[in-house]
């Protein structure tokens, strides 16, 4: 019955690599708290970077000052 | 002064449902909690369906495997 | 397969109005939007009144005020 | 090591809005409660009107009303 | 760079699971994503059964009636 | 109409600084994007060391080790 949000930059990941991070952490949540995969919920959301901050700067800002 | 954030999958939800959400979800909480509707916040996100899972896959490859 | 989160301040609310919350939004996304209710997710924050702002002020300093 | 998430209404902020609000809640957790800014994260969500709620109604109908 | 927030019901989860389940999750977006580990942000919030709903019940009420 | 969420660990901050953080925030919101406060909504959650991870320790182990 868990319920996961994971946030990341929008950098191009795949349909792939979304369905591993899915798989992975719903097998996590089974194996360390043997909670049910079959309500398992992870939503992934994909941010733009000029809507990510980090250390006080966007992280467009960042990737600009080679940071 | 309640705030709601509903999930959905993107799935062509109208604007004329998504007003219907709103506004029943506000009146639920004047109903059961007397909350004043006029400070009652509700955001709905919808989200790829390659970005939503459950039961360690995601929709996307749900609804290619019939799920 | 709907997730939804209801943010109130902590103010007594019983199981009884929170369940009748639960019960409600569930079937409110069932009629507007025919989603499943045996995957939809209710999650309720109580939120202290020391933490929960508006119009720039805490919830806590509102009341004092008469606000 | 803060976490921000500031969600707003699509209306056309500029990166250079978004990269100030992002510089300026970083420094307000690091002046206020003494925050390290190297780790604070600032999330910034921009929803369109038709999935922004308050007073029951979405806002483009309260901006269609004059509201 | 990524912030990832668990939810799961209160039931005795332990520190030391709660530091599998962060160190699993930093490392699963370190493989998947090659993000980095140092600036990986996890949030668990853990909710009373009476606050968690799934199937129109919440928690509580559907534990009492052996669901 | 902004909805600002702030997530800091449970370190002691008092009433004083939230009020304090709700209060810049706000102003933030008006003086970046001329956002109107009586409808900024700011939550502030406070979340246990063992809850919050970050380079894939919790702050708990973190502390202990002297990070």
């Amino acid at each position: 019955m868990p319920y996961v949000n994971i946030k990341i930059t929008r950098d191009g990941a795949t349909a792939e690599q979304k369905a591993t991070l899915i798989r992975g952490v719903t097998e996590l949540l089974q194996v360390v708290l043997d909670k049910n995969p079959a309500t398992t919920v992870v939503v992934i959301d994909e941010v733009d970077t000029d809507n990510w901050g980090i250390g006080g700067e966007s992280v467009t800002e960042r990737r600009k000052a080679g940071r």
